[in-house]
């Protein structure tokens, strides 16, 4: 199992640096006020494609040997993943081939869809998803890129960790949102290496707390019927995953669906950026739980944008 | 009949600078390709109280006298001048006296409470604001601040597009949306100044077309049953700003309902950033004629970003 170090992380962030955004860091005087905490958001909502995963889906695309590449990559996502791969995909050249529920949203159809990613539906199951991918990935050739038990996506999603610490100098604490645990192992790894002392938190929707409930029994919990509008963190730990968080990661924490309500309105009110549930996660955390943020250089990777608008306004 | 010149706007950029935000202006490739123009959007969304509006009351406030300053200021507004006049009077410790129809939105009250202001409530017809706050006046001593038919106002909206020509060399057009005129006057004045080859237009929804049938006629037409999404742009020009706009500005054009609301739409998604339906205009009159603004450099002031967030996110 192989675990990426600091020196892939670093590497991954020479590899998708001529495509990728260098997200800007955003502080917020009204959310200073409230939280009691010191913020710095870094804002992957920017991101292409909308949110952290084009990162680590772009290095996996372009760490393929070129006779690998030639029939292109495939993946099952509903999300945000499946828009990213078939936009790393795009930017190579190859075909991206997305396995996606019928009843996915339209938007990431549509995401999907404009950066030319061929979509195969499936019924709305896992079992479905996984069976539709494997007889694409057979008839096609295509490499099966994971949204997140997969080295080289955790090495990108790494990355924008690396590119915060350059910006805000040994944080007391990094967060992130954690549902299959990508972001929050490239999270984890980069900053252990480069900050030992600031501690790195996972932040968690009480509705889907199969990663909280992991990491404080030791043993790998799936999710199983998650209720949350964070609709980015249903999935379940790998065992990769899982081994790095357990080793890299402080905490976990997690928070009541009306504190992921109340943060995605403060941050569209008071910052007027758009973020999706998911992303609010971590800000909900800090409301539910303010005695440990108090005071401190808190680091909140915003981790998408990828918000349906309100239909009153289109 | 005051009109300020460029001195003026200089000087407004000077004394507002230790307060208000020097907001970015921000590029999006996707926007770009979908327009067929070169779009920058000076993001005063993210200016203190949510809008431009700041910079005008601001200034006005810090050009009153210290005898005159003391007993407050004053207005009717059921909008974004009524936060941004209560702000700037709370950072120089005077009072703020705002008077604001029944039915105003509870969010705009929120805001105008927050910042310390005193809201008489009345009727919301115009009769019953005027009448309203002229009692006010009379019983507070209170300098009253108009929202847009005020030099100093007018100076101090000038200086969001001074800082924009400050990033963007000579661009082709500037663009902002038009009400009752005071951003557009301000903006006309700082760019003739500073850059004669640039045009400025004005942009108006098509349901609330007053400023587009005065310039075009010649004669000033008051808004008369206005009917738009885009709630900051349904006042008249005043004699003031009209004759700024008639002398300044090169055209106003006008855009459809559907337009503006594809508009807000593609900042919210494609931007990721939140702004009002007002804010949308320009962009919704680039959508509406295409042929103006083919391969044109085109500055749109994004006017603000206090949106209604959906309830089913709140």
């Amino acid at each position: 199992m192989t675990i990426p170090g600091i020196e892939d992380i670093r590497s991954a962030a020479g590899i998708i640096a001529p495509e990728a955004h260098r997200t800007p860091v955003l502080t917020s005087r009204s959310l200073d006020r409230i939280t009691g905490a010191h913020l710095f958001f870094k804002c992957e909502n920017f991101q292409r494609a909308g949110a952290f995963k084009f990162r680590g889906a772009y290095h996996a695309v372009n760490r393929l040997e070129t006779e690998e590449a030639r029939r292109g990559v495939a993946t099952h996502s509903s999300g945000n993943h499946a828009a990213a791969l078939a936009l790393a995909a795009s930017l190579r050249g190859i075909p991206a081939y997305i396995v996606m529920p019928e009843n996915a949203p339209a938007i990431k159809k549509a995401a999907v869809k404009e950066y030319g990613g061929h979509i195969t539906f499936c019924a709305p199951t896992l079992a479905a998803r996984e069976e539709t991918l494997a007889q694409v990935v057979q008839q096609t050739g295509a490499v099966f890129i994971h949204p997140y038990d997969h080295p080289h996506v955790i090495a990108g999603q790494g990355t924008a960790a690396l590119e915060a610490l350059e910006e805000v100098t040994a944080p007391d604490i990094v967060m992130t949102p954690v549902g299959g645990g990508g972001l929050l192992s490239g999270t984890s790894l980069a900053v252990k290496a480069l900050s030992p002392a600031t501690q790195v938190i996972g932040a968690e929707p009480a509705g889907a707390d199969d990663a909280y409930r992991s990491f404080h029994s030791g043993v790998l919990v799936p999710s199983v019927h998650p209720q949350t509008i964070a609709d980015g963190l249903l999935t379940s730990l790998s065992e990769r995953t899982f081994s790095i968080i357990r080793d890299h990661t402080d905490d976990i924490l997690t928070t009541t669906e009306e504190n992921i309500r109340r943060a995605l309105r403060l941050v569209l009110q008071r910052m007027k950026i758009v973020i999706e549930p998911s992303a609010a996660v971590p800000l909900a955390v800090v409301l539910e739980h303010p005695q440990v943020f108090e005071g401190k250089r808190v680091v909140i990777i915003l981790s998408g944008g990828n918000l349906e608008v309100d239909r009153s306004y289109t």
